[in-house]
């Protein structure tokens, strides 16, 4: 897949409030081998310092190798998904599992869910404390609405919150973790600073002003970020963010996950995107050969993300013929300009996307003969880091995609991606 | 409104699964009065037994008729739709607020959620203890949301869960309530058989074995019908349902709103469609004339719901020339035949959907000329109990809808409605 660094080059950045959008091309990579599929990763739409690219780059490499390691071992799409999110959650530079954010309380409570393309089935849990990868507990529940019901005829829950969540991970054999132990030194002095701020903020807002977008914001606190609270100056930035990831594996199943500790600072007991069904990710298999398997992982403002269900909405968008148009449109109509976010001045959000179809001329064996995959990401945040491999690969390609300069972060959005051709199983 | 109670007569049931599927006609109402809205509720989709009509009934006209008072108050839709929640949240009789199932660990976890057409603006709640209405909860969620940023620039939530909802709530102004004061003999003594029978359905299920749809339940054990769990006797059964309601105001603003106490024996911190955005309500103004305002509430399995996204699925359906036809292809192509819930050969819920526009020749007025009010229930499950009421009627109608004698819950379903035209606010 040599020729895909190239095809990240096909980088445009656009205002659509400025009636300034435009197609982008793409280069097409094509790769003869063993078609046993491709992981597009991201650690999260926010805002990444230069001097930390580094270490973000590096966690993105090492969850596209843990997925394609997965794939390579014979795993599917849900399996490679899941061990890229394991690899995520345990970075403590990411914004998920071991690292998280802390809440208002001090605490981590995560959010995580995750989609199989194939069944369409779903799991996710929400302000979950105590367990170091909550994507594994969404994975269980996903794993357990297959089996179908329970005793006496009981539905199987698809989503679980807080304590009970907790609870029915540990009585399902996932060992609980002291929250100690993923509260790192750096999400603990981001949890000072901010609330030293918050109490200096309230103190100026006596009679608190609300305030939009972070405007109005002189007297130095804390300015919303994607799911980041960042402090304007580069170097003390706490870029701690959401992240996800998608899959096609060699019978060309999607699978999505997305994991986040949330907002810095949220009241306990909010839930995000990350664990909003159609808002967190989205995966769906192609019912038929005239359509795409699309698999979709998003990351930013909780709260614009469920309102606009922007994982489901890039999805659906995704069928269209151009898929960077498509993507292009959907961040523009259905993102920044969004009648459910009217009264925003500053959108904040990032995806991934991958879409797939069989090619060639026999489509009906099962295992098929060659797989066109496209993925991109897009977003509205002044940057966000991806990551991508397919199993051919030696070794993962990172990236850390930035609007250009002057380029206005929540009103403005970025897009890149590029094309990749699998070859046939008995090739 | 005196032909509303004929209107409903336009009765279809079909089950689309042996293709009998048809379009239902209705009979149309004219209504000239003040223009200050109409309100349609239901108090669960599933099965309510002949002995209980009465009360389901009472409790869907007392919730109507809070709706009305409101709306001739001066309230907007917002408010209204509040008003009958309370209402329904109230009743012991009904699953939300007081009276609500209890979970696993003999506890009541409240869901609920609200919408707001004209901001587009959502509020939820899930898995919410000791707050006696979970649904003022939620719309306090929802103002807050309106009014911008909180301190230092954070995102209000839309939507909390647990403890950390029940902290919010109370810091809100919001009293606290025991859980004993919500508990009635009625649902404590459907958690004391029901959990004997879940005893001994795990007893007899040495291996647990998994079951489809209640089938092979044949040890007289739990089923699930709708939020429900029945045994099978009418005159036990705990017929404890979900309840909401969709309002449409003088301005032509819909509102919509979910509330439940989820399944019976529900794991605690399971979350059900009642939280979920897109699956427990939707409500959304046209945003031009060429439109339909919708509103929609849903009840039923919420895990079939969730998966379906079934309350915005409708509302989308809507923009169709025919409602009936619309809800009915929705409920036929998107809840029973939907590939998200392909495995399940037992597909349980029900919708109430309201839709309006306004007509006549003078549509710039901010007080609207006329209103042509759709309305619409549908279920698979064996019945739904629904009330509604124009702000000009001097009482509620209520009905209680029922799959006819042979059809099978699940697979089947009833659709019935109504059409109301609204007199100018200058008559």
């Amino acid at each position: 897949m040599e020729n895909l660094e190239n095809s990240t080059d096909c980088k445009e950045t656009v205002s659509p409030r400025n009636n300034s959008g435009s197609t982008l091309n793409s280069s097409v990579s094509c790769h003869d081998g063993k078609a046993m599929g491709f992981v597009l990763v991201h650690a999260g739409a926010g805002y990444h310092s230069e001097s930390k690219a580094k270490e973000y780059k590096h966690v993105c490499k090492r969850a596209c190798q843990r997925a394609v390691d997965s794939l390579r071992a014979g795993g599917l799409a849900l399996e490679a998904v899941t061990a890229a999110l394991i690899e995520l959650e345990d970075s403590p530079f990411t914004n998920a599992g071991t690292g998280s954010n802390l809440n208002l309380s001090g605490e981590i409570e995560c959010d995580a869910s995750i989609m199989d393309g194939k069944s369409l089935n779903y799991g996710a849990v929400g302000a979950l404390s105590g367990i170091k990868n909550p994507v594994l507990v969404a994975r269980r529940l996903l794993n357990e609405t297959q089996k179908g019901k329970l005793s006496a005829g009981r539905i199987p829950p698809c989503f679980l919150v807080g304590k009970g969540a907790e609870q029915w991970a540990i009585s399902h054999g996932i060992p609980a973790c002291p929250t100690e132990k993923m509260t790192t030194k750096f999400s603990l002095s981001g949890y000072k600073r901010n609330k030293r701020k918050m109490e200096l903020a309230e103190q100026v807002e006596t009679k608190r002003k609300r305030q939009s977008c972070g405007h109005e914001n002189d007297f130095g606190c804390l300015e919303p970020v994607g799911d980041i609270m960042v402090e304007g100056e580069e170097n003390n930035s706490a870029c701690l963010d959401t992240v996800g990831a998608v899959v096609v594996d060699r019978e060309g199943n999607v699978a999505a996950a997305v994991s986040s500790g949330g907002l810095a600072m949220k009241h306990p007991g909010r839930v995000g995107q990350a664990a909003h069904y159609g808002c967190g990710c989205w995966a769906e298999n192609a019912r038929d050969v005239s359509l795409y398997s699309t698999a979709v992982s998003t990351s930013g403002s909780g709260e614009h993300l469920i309102r606009t269900m922007l994982a489901r909405e890039c999805s659906t968008a995704m069928q269209a013929e151009n898929a960077h148009q498509a993507l292009l449109e959907a961040m523009q109509n259905k993102f920044i300009s969004s009648p459910f976010l009217a009264g925003e001045d500053c959108v904040l959000g990032g995806v991934i996307v991958l879409r797939c179809c069989t090619c060639g001329e026999d489509q009906r064996s099962e295992d098929i003969q060659a797989l066109l995959v496209e993925f991109l990401w897009s977003h509205t945040t002044e940057s966000m880091c991806v990551g991508y491999m397919s199993a051919q690969d030696s070794k993962a390609r990172t990236h850390i995609s930035r609007l250009p300069p002057g380029a206005v972060a929540g009103q403005s959005l970025a897009i890149e991606g590029g094309v990749c051709r699998l070859g046939t199983a008995t090739d």
